[in-house]
């Protein structure tokens, strides 16, 4: 199939998500145009998944386009912005191409995640070569209200939004294969259709720093007591597992893109793990733990 | 090396460019923070570079990268936009990271092409695997202003910005490598420093449709005519070649990035090259072309 069948066949799968609302030219040109709402900031961030590194390479396509559009609208989530678009880079084989039935299926998920999170996604390049799924997604904040890493303090609660450990867990129980995308485990769902946290963008707006768990609660609460120049101490007991999940899943293995989150505020939503404190490094029930080490975690 | 290390090497390499001005916050949390005009919408493109399609692997890093921003910003410019941002996505083999020296070269690559062009590139993300680079290119337009490729009109005139087929010269010709960053040929220069032409931004407000040309110029005049809704007449002698090209390389294998455009108005300072028509198709010289049997013009 020729390049321009290929991107009818995206097209035709994004639907009502390649144009609409803000985004006034969507895919067909040099480039789409979007008008940004009067008064806020663009936020931007980029992804890759490539195949046995992010995702089973034999997985069904539908649920890598879920997969791939959602991590990446994740940091979108992280910084307490809305969502606006996405363009996305496809880098395919021969092999992915073959009858376009593949693609078709990898476009679908992506647009059910478009549509999921109330975004679209207007425009994107293909070309030939090792399998590579790259998304540049893009949101908007009210002018300096998005929420960074870096304004976390001493005394601030520790909140995550939701409990952790399910994709981890479907990874170390050997679950991701096979799977069948109308009938998943609760750790499939986990791993495949993680969910960005848009829901939580009010929540956000009374907190002092954020970021998205995508490597671990303990090496991403490493990036935000970094950030915000601290430490942090952690009740074990209070953290929420995924029902099947270890706390090592959730300590060291979890990418199951729940937001990670600091305030002086109450958060009766969120789940309330600890709080960041003066002296730097991590603490999970009184004792240090090097973010480095959480291999040691390992169940 | 860890991945720390290697973003702080493209961090240190982009300098100045990674934050300044309308980009309130670079490289280091979950998404940059960009502040658009206001007034302005926002354009948004993704190019993607892969070893010996788009580059040869041999070719110095240092180029590779100003090619690779150069290429992607070259589509906002044809939109008649002004550019204001990139991220950029990286996978890398080990052989690509080794000591970070290669990773050093490519990120001052793109460090001055954004200098060249005055843009940023204010985020991105490195990940494992067969060499791939993904430039999201960003910039912005007075409302409604963009030049999109389906404005033309039987009777405008035709225009490129520049002379062609110089960096379809240098791959016929063979003089993709060896290749010295500091020390190329014109026809080298053509094809690893392309300029994305945002000095045609003024020029291009009176344009009806526009497109950069990176497959050749039939291949982009038929895009421009397809959306258009019209045909074209090229005459011959009016094609303005790069030294070294042969009008072959200009018709069919150039991607020097010139801007190809229609207007009412004359554009003294471009090159006329013919006109826009009623009836489907390309014509040279009053005889019809096949836009996809480029390839009988190989030289």
């Amino acid at each position: 199939m020729d390049e321009f069948a290929l991107i009818d066949i995206i097209v035709e799968a994004m639907g009502d998500r390649a144009q609409g609302e803000w985004v006034r030219l969507g895919p067909g040109d040099d480039a789409a145009v979007i008008t940004p709402t009067s008064g806020f900031d663009q936020v931007a961030s980029i992804d890759v998944l490539v195949p046995n590194v992010h995702f089973p390479a034999q997985a069904p396509a539908f649920l890598i386009g879920y997969r791939a559009l959602m991590v990446s609208l994740s940091d979108i989530a992280a910084m307490g912005a809305t969502p606006r678009y996405c363009i996305v880079a496809l880098t395919l084989t021969e092999a992915d191409v073959g009858d376009g039935s593949w693609l078709a299926q990898l476009s679908g998920g992506m647009a059910q995640a478009a549509r999921d999170s109330g975004t679209y996604i207007c425009g994107g390049n293909m070309t030939r070569g090792p399998l590579n799924i790259a998304v540049s997604a893009h949101g908007e904040v009210a002018r300096g209200c998005e929420i960074r890493r870096s304004g976390g303090r001493p005394g601030d609660k520790i909140y995550v939004s939701g409990p952790l450990g399910g994709a981890g867990a479907c990874l170390r129980q050997d679950m991701l294969l096979p799977v069948k995308v109308d009938a998943m485990n609760e750790l499939q769902k986990a791993y495949y259709k993680p969910q960005a946290r848009f829901d939580w963008q009010q929540g956000l707006s009374s907190a002092s720093c954020a970021i998205d768990i995508s490597d671990g609660l303990l090496q991403d609460l490493g990036h935000l007591t970094k950030a915000s120049g601290c430490g942090a101490r952690l009740i074990e007991e209070k953290i929420p597992l995924t029902t099947g999940a270890s706390l090592a899943d959730a300590l060291n293995a979890s990418d199951d893109y729940q937001l990670l989150f600091a305030s002086e505020q109450p958060h009766p939503d969120a789940f309330h793990i600890g709080e960041l404190c003066t002296e730097k490094g991590i603490w999970l029930n009184g004792n240090s733990i090097d973010t480095k080490g959480y291999k040691h975690f390992n169940a």
